[in-house]
């Protein structure tokens, strides 16, 4: 009797510490892959390429398989992903470039508020590890937009090329004969060059390293971790311990390197009692670089990838963990790395801005009462043009495109194609025929969207 | 000291029972599905298709990313499942027709040992219940090959068609005016027809509950239950309960009632205190059948589908699940549905046959020990035709040919296209000018099978 009074006493001390430690401000920490394709990971179906810290997060948490990026390249996904805001709003996609590069004049302007400055209105401590590529110059680096530290490259890996061969035919095949230096790419602290050109051998390691001493050193506080791999963009390297390790070969190199990481920062936040106050999502910036054959990823059972507006360049792993919290599920709910921004705002307890428009939805009924998402649907652009967009199950092509040589010229669609994405993932059948109300109801969501859209002055436009 | 002792004693007689009852004979149970895709199940990475049950199976077991039919039909890869053997040697492949129908006249040779007639020499009961198509003709069904008991459709359920619209043109899209009486196709039990034609729409949960009131009913024996659902294999028939329930349409509400199944037999076999005891393996017989469109599943980021010797026709999903016994991994050895003949006759202690050639490898070690599997090949045939070979990573095509009106015309490769499987699981990148070695290996792999092959009379070219 006693024995049973003890027992059901401590039941309820730790009831009540959860409960507590419920309700006191998460924290949160974003794993941003590079490049990673739908397809790549074991949990959403790669043969060979294992990832059991990853695969396990999926089982622990939510897997979800209607996850997007919010765009299909490196800047502007990555501007979506910290502004909660479509990048056409903010500059950050353009109609001359891509992406940022190196000679780029300008970054993401400072009117924008980032997640980090979101969290900071409410006492967070933040942290950006890994690739920027939202401007190199100090105004624009981390530090600048919200962060209170910053270890990482400030643009893509196989920019500041130096030697080596011909970047195109060289990486169509592993070749050993690729150095990290051939690459000038510096690796900053802050704002200051600590090494150049960056070890990239060893970066992978180092980023999920300086994750871990970050959580161990800022336990006390509530904090946000933006870690944003460099890779598995090309070109690939590995630490020694990683290399020959993979049955994928080099690509599956790299993968599995990162997924150690992943499995290390989930051991410390359940050895130092955090898992069950830290919200960590796992995703990418956008789907897998194809033309670089075997160092590109798969997209899965997805068409095209990087670069497109084929489910292939936009869908992604989208992983949710948080023990406790999170009960396990498979979610094909629709998401958006845009909408990590209002639903970190309201667990925080930060004030959304009421200034501007947001592309983000909050996605905790889903990942915490098990309710609907409240996004339905995906605008999906390519620079400043609106090439598809999906409502629901249903999604409309107004204009496709192939990418670095692939998958078809630009076409225009009057009437659209229309694929139900739910029957059909991998955009084979086109039914527009069938499913007049369908267009008319997407149509009638991007002339709701053009509407109020003020599109940013472009800040990829403007090189030295 | 008392509760200690007490509790000691407690886990002491659990591990001697748990001891005694790993040395008894085990129980097997296989689930065979019929032209599902390896991508269809929510642990391969199909999107919308919700297999909670069989994503658990694979969970708590090994998840096998390298497994293969025995054939790309359906006739001679349930042939090679049950014999161990190519179907080559058993004359149920044919260059003439690829799999048996209503009107033919044979079916398994008498003289061909099933997985039931071996273990039957040992004491097990035995069961069949599902689609057989190893000839529908008394002396040829389970009954005469070993089975105690059948409960089931003898061939294909598309086959004995009697009214309805077109067939190829009917398919390609779900249509709600599909009836399961348009098909004449007998149910069985034992030898003696039950029900004609089958109401396919309860079929598959009736195949699923058939198998639970089988392990309540034989609990106290070893037993080997063989379930061949003859779905998703179109025309795809749903229960009530289930049509309209997936996300994925008809294809995914068949996988669904599948999976759902495989959590009763499970749940089964947990509250009969027989999960330990018992191996479960779920895998297909072959590939989707893609010109189906809707209605045919997916191969995920693998090549082609159902009657090609591409991996999309034969490498299929492979769960090995016995909760303490297998130790949970996802596996990328290579097996085939052909060494669960060896497994399962070591682990029943049934001494082999040495009057013939298997092709039949004892995957114990890897299920049991953690270690590598014994099969290093693959031959892949189309008919009687050796089309390509794999050995290790590296897969030679000698012939490609497209089916269906998809993938291609037949096309002899002189030398060969080699790929890496492991690196280049969809098949992309030819790499034979870089590995003659390779080329040179899988030659001599391919002469040594052929020099010892003594094909079987065709059971499948005699037709009434």
């Amino acid at each position: 009797m006693k024995n049973l009074f003890t027992f059901l006493l401590t039941i309820l001390c730790f009831s009540t510490l959860q409960s507590q430690e419920k309700q006191s401000p998460p924290n949160f920490i974003i794993i941003f892959a590079d490049d990673l394709g739908y397809g790549d990971l074991g949990t959403y179906g790669h043969p060979t390429i294992k990832t059991p810290n990853l695969d396990r997060m999926a089982e622990e948490g939510q897997k979800w398989t209607n996850f997007y990026a919010g765009a299909s390249v490196c800047t502007p996904s990555r501007a979506a992903l910290l502004t909660g805001r479509l990048p056409v709003r903010s500059g950050m996609a353009s109609s001359k470039h891509r992406v940022l590069f190196p000679d780029s004049k300008n970054g993401l302007p400072a009117s924008e508020i980032t997640m980090a400055e979101q969290l900071k209105t409410v006492g967070y401590k933040t942290a950006a590890i890994g690739k920027w590529h939202l401007g190199h110059k100090e105004q624009y680096l981390p530090t600048n937009n919200g962060f209170d530290y910053y270890f990482g490259i400030p643009y893509s890996n196989d920019m500041d090329k130096i030697s080596g061969k011909d970047y195109w035919d060289y990486w169509k095949q592993p070749d050993d004969s690729i150095k990290t230096e051939h690459f000038n790419v510096p690796l900053l602290r802050n704002t200051k060059i600590i090494e150049r050109p960056a070890n990239q051998n060893t970066i992978t390691t180092r980023y999920s390293d300086e994750v871990v001493s970050y959580i161990k050193q800022n336990k006390d506080n509530p904090f946000f971790v933006y870690l944003a791999h460099n890779l598995p963009h090309i070109p690939l390297f590995v630490s020694d311990k990683f290399k020959g390790k993979s049955e994928r070969g080099l690509y599956g190199d790299v993968l599995e390197e990162i997924d150690n990481g992943v499995g290390k920062i989930l051991s410390t936040l359940k050895e130092e009692g955090l898992a069950e106050n830290t919200i960590v999502v796992f995703t990418s910036d956008n789907g897998p670089w194809l033309p670089f054959k075997l160092n590109g990823g798969s997209a899965g059972l997805l068409r095209a990838g990087k670069g497109s507006t084929w489910e292939g360049g936009m869908r992604e792993p989208g992983i949710f963990w948080s023990p406790g919290r999170i009960k396990p599920a498979v979610v094909s709910d629709i998401g958006s790395t845009m909408d990590l921004f209002t639903t970190f705002s309201k667990m925080a307890g930060a004030e959304l801005p009421n200034d501007r428009i947001l592309d983000s939805h909050d996605l905790g009924p889903v990942l915490f009462e098990q309710k609907e998402s409240a996004r339905k649907s995906i605008i999906y652009y390519r620079g400043t043009e609106i090439y598809a967009a999906r409502f629901g199950d249903y999604k409309a092509h107004f204009i496709t495109q192939g990418v670095y040589g692939q998958f078809g010229e630009r076409e225009e669609h009057n009437p659209p194609i229309l694929y139900n994405l739910s029957h059909d993932p991998s955009e084979q059948f086109d039914i527009a025929a069938d499913h007049p109300e369908m267009l008319q109801k997407i149509n009638e969501l991007v002339a709701e969207h053009k509407s109020k859209l003020v599109a940013g002055e472009d800040q990829l436009a403007d090189r030295e």
